[in-house]
């Protein structure tokens, strides 16, 4: 089925900037309460939210085989799970329902009544219910650095990093949209060459610039996902800041990973953007530097040309961009974090996510954490009016963008922004 | 409010042998299957099952805030989520429902027809939906036998554990109750002195004895929970098999943890033993050897005198048992896990489990794992029949049996048996 949704020259009838990230190409999904509280699916083009559940019920969807409360729930699990084909379908129809040439919404003053949104009078919730989440460990930029800084700069990567896409199982229920904001978290630490760890605030807050795909139902406990085929069971992106306390974080995590270091929180921004949106802008990932076994062996393009980028705005500043990367600086691609994850049998069900780990860049301003920009608070990162940072401080605004972009159209991410308050007290 | 169904004295109406696991001093919670194919929360005594929906929808809870619809569901989270008083209430009406002096259902051959069920009639399944599964490291004898085989005898506990309950994020989605196979996974593994892994069945599959704990809404993000109100949030425990495939394991797991070792498969018993039918088997754990920090210091007694006990059965033998050993044996208790599971606030959810580690306990009879009794396969354990094993063969079935007991009363836990299918072929 051709992906029409996707076509440059669609004009629409919604007032959009040029600059949008949600042109009528994007067509993103997500979840939000309505200005009368009501909670609802819904897309966006330009700054205007569209209420899918409404449009559903006015009848704009028919033809389509989808069930009358699909776009009626608080989660996109269980349109996630009616499959790439169903998205398809519905995306295609949302770009047509909005399209200039036609007049059917466009003129129906009483549905538009119902439908239309301005984002002031909508809240955004977390898209999906993440039933598991797993944050990947892909980018060969980063998992140099972080071995360069902690373990031996001669052989920074691990002995396994280049034969699999190293992960770990994270925690869901600390994952939030963009907006919330996030407590500095306490826990225990250790003083270099100290015998026993002191408890306290962490003084090492972090952030981790990613990504994450979200998943449909995939496959039955036992079977593995073809590396060829992870791609029907990717619904789309989000971005995702992991959140890090690096102290604690390098305390507990020997022998069996990062745990309290991380799952204080993550967030994401709240509209994921289809896999099919991001079509246009493919390319090769970094070539193998060693051979992979045939279960991670992918050909063509499937990596994505995004560009990403953080900044932190103190309490009583404006936002100041500290780094630039991009997607496609993965060294393991969603396909194969997929199949990796599943070729033990593993299940992956509709709305799990799957981070990709911290995407740095080759150049220094291209590293997606604080630990890497100011390498491990060295060098500490230059804010406007005279502020640096080495970490992030109490009331600071953490916020990530991401775009793509080619001479025809613009599909962004919006951006998911998260202050740091201090530390909880009852 | 007093845990009247604990009553030690009480008779019931149901047969039950002397020896049953589940008395009705036990009164379990679990879901499952009818003979009309429908599914419905139910409680055991002896070998009856009991289907609360229908109990509910006679009118037998009246008196009782519960929501019409609250055990004809497939999972127990929002029965969990109504919290411990509620649970409360509920044993112990069921208690009284099922007393010997109590005639109401007894007399009712109409009722009991709808309510009562043979085991055969039935078909257990998961008791709850997990949205987050951790998994931690407690027991003592075990890290200190994994720390000696695989690192430094005389330095067998690593830095941190004697500080903090260790543990790591483990997958939800393969999560099963007993009597589904697991199929033996696949994956990479790294031969002594490779420079290469390579790729093919886990050689090495393992079963990991332990208990898990599942738990109530407890806290929203940011906010600690404190230790002396951790029990308030533990609903109850079951048996867990952590299965583990340990050469995939040890290829995989530095620095990230375990990963595609662990995730293909954790079995579990399907009835839930509430902490209050626990209640009188409280005894204290093991003193700690080094001072902990004041969030983690508990009073009085905080652990379980549970018999824990693990069978290998081979496709054409009896079970023979290789283990036996004791929950009681844990340096870390639930108190202590849960608050250092949120002390960086966490949220912990309805129907989170968390298991407890491997439990072994200070004799090699007790040893949990089969790496740690075939100490890495250097003696083989004798089965039935002149069979011995290292690991786990294909068709063997693993089961898991616990039960505690005093001069009056027996409660137990069932068991979960598992057998290992051969690799999965399409």
């Amino acid at each position: 089925m051709p992906i029409t949704a996707n076509n440059p020259n669609r004009q629409t009838w919604i007032a959009t900037s040029s600059k949008t990230d949600f042109p009528i190409q994007n067509i993103p999904f997500g979840v939000f309460l309505t200005r009368d509280d009501i909670i609802t699916i819904g897309t966006r083009i330009g700054d205007t939210a569209i209420d899918l559940g409404a449009l559903h019920q006015l009848g704009y969807f028919e033809g389509i085989p989808l069930t009358d409360d699909i776009f009626l729930q608080d989660s996109l699990n269980d349109f996630i799970s009616d499959g790439k084909k169903t998205w398809r379908l519905v995306r295609n129809r949302i770009a047509e329902i909005f399209d200039k040439e036609n007049k059917a919404l466009q003129n129906n003053e009483e549905h538009k009544k119902i439908v239309l949104f301005k984002l002031e009078e909508i809240e955004m919730q977390l898209p999906v219910t993440v039933g598991d989440y797993t944050d990947f460990y892909s980018s060969k930029e980063h998992a140099t650095n972080v071995g360069t800084m902690f373990r031996d700069p001669d052989n920074a990567l691990l002995p396994n990093w280049l034969h699999m896409p190293v992960g770990y199982h994270g925690r869901s229920s600390s994952i939030i949209p963009s907006g919330i904001p996030v407590h500095r978290p306490q826990g225990q630490k250790i003083i270099d060459g100290a015998d026993s760890p002191i408890f306290g605030p962490s003084r090492l807050v972090d952030f981790e610039l990613e990504m994450a795909f979200i998943t449909t139902d995939a496959n039955p406990l036992g079977e593995p996902i073809p590396v060829d085929e992870a791609e029907d069971y990717i619904f789309g992106l989000v971005l995702f800041n992991d959140w890090s306390a690096r102290d604690i974080q390098k305390w507990e995590y020997v022998p069996l990973g990062p745990f309290l270091g991380k799952s204080f929180a993550s967030s994401i921004s709240p509209w994921i953007i289809t896999l099919d949106a991001l079509e246009p802008f493919r390319v090769a990932g970094p070539k193998p530097e060693k051979e992979q076994l045939p279960y991670l062996q992918t050909e063509g393009e499937r990596s994505f040309d995004i560009h990403l980028e953080v900044a932190i705005q103190p309490e009583k500043g404006k936002p100041v961009k500290v780094c630039k990367s991009n997607f496609k600086y993965m060294y393991w691609n969603m396909s194969q974090q997929l199949a990796h994850h599943t070729i033990n049998g593993c299940p992956v069900n509709s709305g799990d996510m799957m981070g990709s780990g911290t995407i740095s860049g080759p150049t220094p301003d291209s590293y997606g954490s604080m630990l890497e920009l100011s390498w491990k608070g060295k060098n500490p990162v230059q804010l406007s009016d005279g502020e640096n940072r080495k970490f992030i401080e109490d009331n600071d605004t953490v916020i990530m963008t991401g775009y793509c972009k080619n001479k025809d159209v613009r599909i962004g991410f919006g951006e998911v922004s998260t202050k740091l308050l201090p530390v909880f007290k009852k």
